[in-house]
């Protein structure tokens, strides 16, 4: 108890300003790992926790948590290596001694392990899983199987599954005697046939306040919701969100049930999923902290690299209009105001729409509604700040024309911005395609070339 | 089965292609509802599960869905409101009948009906809970008297708790007892003092597998995390993520057990936190896909607004040029590319900033790392498109010393968007601002600034 109240202690202050306690303990074994005094970092460790620990190795930086791990050695929890990101873990494993790998490996849960090394090359893989126990290396290999972010990989193996005809009372004494191999955490019992297809799901609430003489079979749930083990873990977690689902069965082409998933399995994917949609949004594919400079540099590259034939493309609108330019320089100056803002007023459209998608609340029922109400939400604010615009442009150049001009060219890029901030996502995942990625490329350029052209364009045609 | 078979099978559906095969069926039943017809609606409904009702009254749009659940009335599912976004049982709950409400909400369990009615305005609260039975009254009462997204607001209040000398036996027998005030899903029974102070937590499958005669105490989890009832929401999801749990006590002031807090109850709050950051990297505030159009014009005003003066300021900043570009005008049609990269590869190192941050991955002992990271990152790529830059500008206005200084100012406004797009977030949140929010102006602020004036500053000193 006095170690979770301390733990406990750690996180509530973390909580007040976002900055860990840990940071001191950090800066004090940073010192430890510098002068290679071995005794002092197995001490200052020995109170932490996994969880602590963890966040431990991931700030220190791989140069300093190497030394970190292979101080502790055989004193560390394998559970680290789980709360470890697994950009940490691939890097670590690159250094650390197969056989430890091994015994790491062979301590945990099946599915953890293969969490961990289903990030490996394939190489690393073979390796490890060659000094691996008989039994984990089996189940392993069976989970590598499954697609990568299936169902198959995310599933528990570990589950209590027992006859149609079997009682309350049978199947608690079934649990008594068998104890050693049944998981602590569970949420309920299968009930399966004989061919060992899914029948029910009693969970473990109505098997504790149930009579002893109670069938199984009455008293399981109403509705099951089958998981194929090739399903995609994305659309696991929208079931599970969808209908609010605490475990699901997971089961093979033949409909068996191979395993369970949980929802604090279902935790981490949308986690996950929510932290790709931000960051692909964001122009940042697969990407974090953790990731060492040059795969970074290499990884944001290429969407700058494409930001930068979009911005080509702007410059050749531009360019159009050089003579105008050359005859009225505030043009310059002012030009960069309504493609800003187009750009601005479509990223947000973009951004409701990318989310609504990644929730499956747009479709085709309402998919022109979306549209249709993003329109107006343009329009509407496009004359309010043709509005402002116009009056700054006047008093500013002491141009009504130039007022007049920039004001049209906003309400006819804001409403643009709307359309195409809304229809772009939708119409990219219409085709399968990530509107994550892609769209903010697509809606920038139409944004910048409508922005550019409307108001030069008008400039050109009523200034001259 | 079959019925669950059947849901089963238009997910899948839905998974394939994103759009969901229950559009048909919207469609038919808008024209069910158009024509008033309601025992058309009712039979088309009769076959569908709780979330499907939810997901076709998200998707008929609020003109269509009021006639729905008036259509349906009493054959409508409870929970039906609880899988509805909280903006649409607003707008129903203000033109259905007091009664009508009071009745879905007395049949609800009390943390269900707490998150529909704290989202009303307080009179509509007050009218609600007035037709409430006595006893839901009380609790929701009680609820609201917790701050909002608290895990007081979070938790659920129905739990099992026994005292320390009880064994698994005499548990068993009260659990039986009890049947009827059990409720169906936990994940552990709570072992208390006579004060009411959590000694421990036995989750479910150590009772399962228990003998009788095993004292609870004994059997109870290492460590328990207690959650204050007052700890805001998104600390809650975070010690539930970094430390795995499934479920978690929850205390008052005291430290007395007053409710539970399991995994499923955090998915939720990790999905709201999730999208509440996505959407103000978008420039939206709280706003979806279900609001009504003049609410989110006016919500997107505001950011819209701020980036207008960030615009006039980029403006002001090309108007110091304004000679300058007079005698050259290429320098206007080059002149948004390095802002626009500046700002792009800014937003790169920006949005995986405000994901570290909101993971708590970042905190002062790496705060550093990262930003030193970023700066590299920058320059790395700054290097490569200068050159690139470089090249094009050369061939496009046949002057190397144009296409010299397009490259300086392009390195410059990259290592400087690296250094910003880290450190503006990390120093929002060390004083306790919000980095999603108003993150992204200051660094286009930043980017627009350097990158006008760097590329301009040098054509004036180098070029005329």
């Amino acid at each position: 108890m006095i170690e979770a109240q301390d733990t406990f202690n750690n996180t509530a202050e973390m909580g007040s300003d976002g900055f860990s306690v840990l940071d001191d303990l950090i800066r004090a074994l940073s010192g430890s790992i510098s002068q290679e005094n071995t005794a002092e970092i197995i001490q200052t460790c020995a109170p932490l926790s996994a969880a602590d620990i963890a966040e431990v190795i991931s700030k220190l930086g791989i140069e300093k948590s190497l030394p970190l791990v292979r101080a502790l050695d055989d004193a560390i929890n394998p559970d680290v290596y789980v709360y470890l990101d697994n950009d940490i873990v691939t890097k670590l494993f690159e250094d650390l001694d197969d056989a430890y790998i091994a015994s790491i490996l062979n301590q945990m849960d099946s599915d953890d392990a293969l969490d961990l090394i289903e990030d490996l090359d394939e190489d690393a893989q073979q390796k490890i899983l060659k000094t691996l126990s008989r039994k984990m290396r089996v189940t392993l290999e069976e989970g590598l199987t499954f697609p990568e972010d299936s169902a198959g990989r995310l599933m528990q193996r570990h589950l209590v599954a027992v006859p149609q005809f079997w009682t309350v009372g049978k199947t608690l004494d079934f649990l008594r005697a068998a104890r050693e191999s049944v998981p602590e955490h569970f949420y309920g019992i299968f009930v399966v046939d004989p061919m060992h297809h899914v029948v029910g799901e009693v969970p473990a609430g109505r098997i504790l306040r149930a009579p002893r003489s109670t069938k199984m079979s009455d008293i399981t749930l109403d509705d099951v919701h089958l998981i194929k083990a090739d399903r995609d873990q994305e659309d696991v977690a929208h079931i599970f969100r969808r209908e609010g689902l605490v475990s699901a069965p997971v089961v093979n082409e033949d409909n068996r049930l191979i395993g369970v998933i949980t929802v604090n399995d279902i935790v981490d994917v949308i986690d996950e999923e929510a932290e790709e949609d931000l960051l692909k949004l964001g122009g940042v594919s697969n990407d974090d902290i953790y990731r060492d400079v040059l795969k970074t540099t290499r990884s944001r590259f290429s969407w700058l690299a494409v930001n930068l034939l979009t911005a080509i493309l702007a410059s050749i609108v531009i360019s159009l209009f050089e003579a105008t330019i050359d005859q009225v320089v505030a043009l310059a100056v002012l030009m960069p105001i309504v493609a800003s803002m187009g750009g601005n007023a479509g990223t947000q459209a973009l951004t409701v729409a990318v989310r609504a998608i990644a929730t499956k609340e747009i479709s085709a029922s309402n998919a022109w509604r979306v549209i249709g109400k993003e329109v107006i939400v343009g329009t509407l604010n496009g004359f309010f700040f043709a509005i402002i615009i116009g009056v700054v442009t006047w008093l500013w150049f002491s141009s009504l024309t130039l007022g007049l001009i920039i004001s049209v060219s906003m309400v006819l890029n804001l409403i643009i911005a709307g359309f195409s901030g809304a229809s772009i996502p939708i119409l990219l995942d219409r085709y399968g395609l990530d509107p994550a990625v892609s769209s903010s490329v697509f809606l920038t350029t139409v944004t910048d070339v409508i922005g550019f052209f409307a108001f030069l364009g008008l400039a050109a045609m009523f200034l001259l």
